[in-house]
């Protein structure tokens, strides 16, 4: 069993399969009626899920929330106590909302659906697939909430992380967010997506045992106040553990806190041992690292690092490396953990293609004043191009209708813009394939492997798309087959004529 | 068993009893080394929660998160896989982090702390203590990084309940923000503090199950796609559920839409039935709602009523009422969930007294260079004042030295501002004993009646503290024997002449 995927279960009790919105299950009552479960004669979707623009004015996402979705896919089954729940149900007539026969069809309901995703760890941009679930309608509904709910929420942490740990370089990244996390699972879940998206450890204890997160964190404020005085507190706390001491200095006043670390700090070298290092919490962290480091450096003590933490964010981290602070560890919290700047990421999950029992696929789209509202109809695949070892540009293709010859991608909302990789680039089809028939196959990977790919992944972009601010796009496009037959089908359903306008 | 304290046992399996920042466990330790633990000679504080600002610019915040709160007190027990998983953690040298004998010490330990807290529903102000918790230093700071947790973030949800609903009027608000919750519980958590503030009904349905709020849904864009065409996608649907049907129209074109729905809604009618409403989810839901009122009403649908939702807040309702929208329902999901505008609630919780064994209280201040972030000493009560029927302020005032004749005011932060209340004023003790010695004893109340608690008080405030822009600052102020006290440690801890400064 993954770490992962000891991580929905070892939280959750429950049964999730009713964390849906209820219009899923009163589409899935309508459809049942509508004939859409008839044996032989289901209605059969294929949805994708994806975003539509990078989160926190960025260039890319990182994946995250594959375990947990398919945790969620494989122990989904709806329980007697469920139906008897949804059958207490009534409508605006005050009269039950559902059958109960319906009730019996969906606790006997088994998932039958197959998913194809892109891995965890894995950079994605806006406006492609990442996951696409193919199977009953009723099945396909049903799961569109908690898949949006955990993959949105997900990446959007680990993108986050991948900002704050690009921003710290080489410096240590503690993830403290677990106070104003959004709940108990607001602070699991980000501590792993933290993990994921490149922090080095946690201060969440449950985080580090449900996932094997590294674990950091000395003391509080509290500790200091315990004490009728400040260095009685910090000698007391490095006698009980002389070789994990990181003492907080800032409870009085900060700099007077770091001559009496430095105390502590002398105690602890004449024992043998030597002062992990002090943490600044408060005030001007800039000023206070320059004095502290010299303090620390006067007193011989070269290797005491800092840490700081206070609503840091990666923003404030590169302010902060750009005066030159004396800074070593960056603890990040709130800013982290809720993704203060951008609190959600806007995941959709649309519907693109659709047949009834064993008939031919018909294609959908959904039309919209906003062109970027505009669904892309079909069953797709990611085609990630690299040329001299970077990521060149990514094309969304039909699975039937796979690209011809070399490589040429179309800017859905541009269609001037165009890009064509040449028979140098070599290619990687990035939707792989998770669950067949409701069983999960692939896609459980350990949390090392997945920080590895993280890594791999984000130094294979251009420094351009790295960048932080005004970001270059990277370039996502259309197969110019999938491009013409998606404009066709919205002149179609506008009802304009095809005219031939290159 | 009330529906709260299902609430949190129903979805966790785990014990959560790590749920908290390694910090508080390496203090744990150093206590145990340090003799904080010993029989009969204890250390024993006072620790209080609150905040420092109102969240969202308002004028107050609506006290929630006190069921999870005491659920979690009443479950918590450090097990011995927990004890086994702390064993497995190392320092920097690579050694155990803590002895056997303290993880022993932590399995049999039972908490045995006293909480007062101010109830849920309350409506509750910067810089009051809403939860006081007293016992053994230990006990008090591993349950610190929970309690803030569930506090911050439940009471940031309903006090923009709160707020949307106040936009909303008399209008019914339904919370459809599951699918870009902050994770699981960031959902479940946040469709219990949004029907606290005042939200009508959810859209989650394990919500539901868990809390018994209230369901809406009927279906979403994916239902009309996967028909051939609109009118047919109507017509299945208002079939299938003649007496609960909400036709979502803006799949192709709106208010082409609308006019479907009024076929639908003739047939419904011939059947003896009624399309209850038609949903507006984008586009500009003024113009289209004004629209959609026209066709409806020609057609003598004057009763179906118009849902919009679509990234609505409550200043966007606000708006949208002051276009004279005609818009009967909101539907509000990711702003109201996250809290989109300001996703963290920075609650902290201080340490303000302490004793040794069955010694003498000794009172604790932190200071800091901002006076906001100066705690205040002592063990505190809050007394909140009405006069003529509206809440007047609220007192804080130290439990061993209460009020002298008529209740008067210090406003900490300038203390020229002071206010008196005169013999005509009422008042109520806000803090109230929810746990003895680890069992709780009172502080879960039915939804209900927290829902009818935050009514009757928001109504209880004045005009201006309820405004969303710049309200009037409700009075929280200290009693002045604890003002003079405060100022007293200040100045000695600073090392500074207490002058009689008038």
């Amino acid at each position: 069993m993954s770490d992962a995927k000891r991580g929905l279960r070892a939280k959750y009790n429950a049964n999730l399969s009713l964390l849906t919105d209820l219009y899923q299950v009163t589409m899935a009552y309508a459809g049942w009626k509508s004939g859409f479960a008839e044996k032989g004669q289901e209605k059969i979707t294929v949805f994708e899920l994806y975003y539509r623009s990078n989160p926190f004015g960025g260039g890319f996402a990182v994946s995250c929330g594959l375990s947990s979705i398919l945790d969620l896919i494989e122990d989904f089954h709806i329980s007697q106590e469920d139906c008897e729940y949804l059958a207490s149900l009534t409508g605006a007539d005050q009269e039950p909302l559902f059958e109960k026969a319906f009730l019996d069809y969906l606790r006997d309901m088994k998932l039958t659906v197959d998913v194809e995703a892109i891995e965890e760890g894995r950079v994605v941009f806006a406006n492609q697939p990442i996951l696409r679930i193919k199977g009953p309608i009723l099945q396909c509904q049903l799961l569109e909430t908690p898949l949006l709910n955990l993959f949105n929420f997900e990446t959007l942490i680990a993108t986050k992380a991948s900002r704050v740990k690009e921003a710290a370089g080489k410096d240590q990244v503690l993830e403290f967010g677990l106070r104003r996390a959004q709940g108990i699972d607001g602070a699991l879940l980000a501590s792993r997506a933290a993990y994921v998206g490149g922090a080095d450890a946690s201060s969440n204890v449950l985080a580090g045992k449900i996932y094997g997160i590294p674990q950091r964190g000395t003391h509080a404020h509290s500790w200091v106040m315990a004490f009728d005085d400040e260095q009685e507190a910090f000698n007391a706390f490095a006698k009980a553990m002389p070789n994990n001491s990181v003492l907080l200095v800032d409870t009085y006043d900060t700099l007077e806190g770091v001559r009496k670390a430095v105390e502590t700090a002398k105690w602890l070298k004449s024992q043998g041992h030597s002062l992990l290092g002090i943490r600044l919490d408060s005030g001007d962290l800039a000023y206070l690292s320059f004095e502290a480091r010299k303090i620390l450096d006067r007193a011989g003590l070269n290797d005491t690092k800092i840490v700081a933490s206070n609503d840091l964010d990666e923003n404030l981290i590169v302010n902060l490396k750009l005066q030159g602070a004396k800074i070593d560890i960056w603890g990040v919290g709130t800013k982290l953990v809720t993704a203060y700047d951008q609190p959600a990421l806007g995941g959709v999950y649309k519907l693109t293609a659709v047949k009834d029992g064993q008939g031919p696929w018909q294609y959908r789209i959904k039309l919209s004043e906003q062109m970027i509202k505009v669904t892309t109809p079909g069953i797709h695949q990611v085609r990630r191009f690299m040329m001299d070892g970077l990521f060149a540009g990514d094309m969304i293709f039909d699975i039937d209708r796979p690209p011809k010859g070399a490589g040429t991608i179309v800017d859905p909302f541009d269609h001037t813009r165009r890009k064509s990789f040449g028979p140098a680039a070599s290619f990687e089809d990035l939707l792989k394939p998770c669950v067949r028939n409701g069983k999960v196959i692939a896609g459980r990977d350990s949390l090392d492997k997945i920080r590895e790919r993280r890594l791999r992944d984000v130094e294979a972009l251009h420094p351009a798309v790295r960048r932080f601010l005004n970001p270059h796009v990277y370039p996502v496009g259309l197969e110019p087959q999938l491009y013409s037959m998606k404009n066709k089908m919205i002149l179609d359903r506008r009802g304009l004529a095809q005219e031939e306008i290159a």
